[in-house]
């Protein structure tokens, strides 16, 4: 049997690139994506069609209610920022991060894994051009991954030790397109933005699509994102 | 303002008697409870009862479907073994092994502390008559910690460390019993059955059970439980 990897979906262009990198490290993949009363409810339609389109085994889209905590201008009534500087991205941690949301779409993959008899999880995590969350960093993944082996029956029975994979961690968003290119990943299926409408076209304007732009420009690769015509 | 704490609140006999240790400690407690599809729903009207009884600030139930993975008696179409010796349940994770619940509940408590700025989240494990799960070890719950204050907001921006108490993690279950009484705690008003009715009677029977019943004659404490009549 292939092995079998669960993969974070989220419909952008990071968790495309890490699922054609499981697939291409011979994985037999399986998408998670999370409904979780995020604004860009567009990103989730967007994880269907790279599930499609990268021809997974599977895809679920767990409903998760992260509004019932608020505290992020992604699930709550604050405004995203718009046209920032991506030096002054760096500075702080920003209105756009969701309290515990690595840690939460991790667990929930790491329940499938253990259902689906699989020791690999690959995440899009990266720590450059990453918008400053604390859930993004090396030694976060890494913490992650000695506790998920102390949680599961693999880690008591002595079955093959779970991996948190992080394979865009060290990457600028460039290399990371540069890199999805030569694995075949369609960005024109993706949608990054914060504020997409429901068609997935985008603002232009938020962190999520500054970095995008930027990486598409900095790769030399024409950037196929749909923006909104205001833009 | 007095400091906050999240409490996992199952209710049953051990959740009640770890958020009576939170209060005790000083704490204003707020408790977070699950539905995820288990058998045993009446848990979560205790849970109710349980955070009405001890005042807490706050009690919010938080909808999760567990049963889209499978891979439990407790959330799929298995039965839930009886008349288990408690010798027999020492030896391997059960078929009531939930896949990364713990993992999934304390992810959801963070999230819930972080925008409480709280510090600190109690969860009443215990690794002494605990029916075998990987995640109720003192190790897992020590690397939780861990990785928790690497996720959050507070470990990059250096405000209070994040502690996770388990202080039920080295007792037995009489002991715990022994504890919730002094501390005032009604067990009548739990319940820990895995087959309990919709009126939250006990089957008796499970290895839940088992170890409740045994609990209560080793604390030498009458047993409030309510049991379904056929037991």
């Amino acid at each position: 049997m292939t092995d079998r990897a669960v993969v974070l979906l989220s419909g952008g262009l990071d968790s495309a690139t890490a699922a054609a990198v499981a697939a291409r490290d011979g994985f037999e993949t399986y998408g998670i994506s999370f409904s979780y009363g995020q604004r860009h409810a567009a990103e989730i339609v967007a994880a269907g069609r790279v599930a499609a389109h990268l021809q997974m085994a599977d895809h679920k889209i767990v409903p998760i209610d992260l509004r019932t905590f608020g505290g992020s201008a992604l699930t709550a009534d604050i405004d995203v920022p718009l046209d920032r500087a991506t030096e002054d991205m760096a500075a702080g941690i920003p209105v756009t991060y969701v309290p515990a949301r690595n840690t939460i779409f991790l667990s929930f993959a790491l329940a499938w894994a253990e259902v689906l008899a699989s020791s690999d999880i690959y995440i899009g995590v990266n720590a450059l051009d990453y918008s400053g969350y604390p859930d993004c960093r090396p030694e976060y993944i890494e913490s992650y991954q000695v506790m998920a082996r102390l949680a599961t029956k693999s880690g008591v029975e002595g079955a093959t030790q779970l991996t948190i994979h992080a394979p865009l961690i060290a990457l600028t968003k460039a290399e990371i397109i540069t890199l999805g290119v030569e694995l075949g990943v369609d960005f024109a299926l993706t949608v990054s933005c914060y504020n997409a409408d429901n068609l997935g076209a985008a603002c232009g304007r938020c962190d999520s699509c500054t970095l995008r732009r930027k990486g598409f420009v900095e790769a030399g690769v024409g950037d196929p994102t749909l923006y909104a015509t205001a833009s």
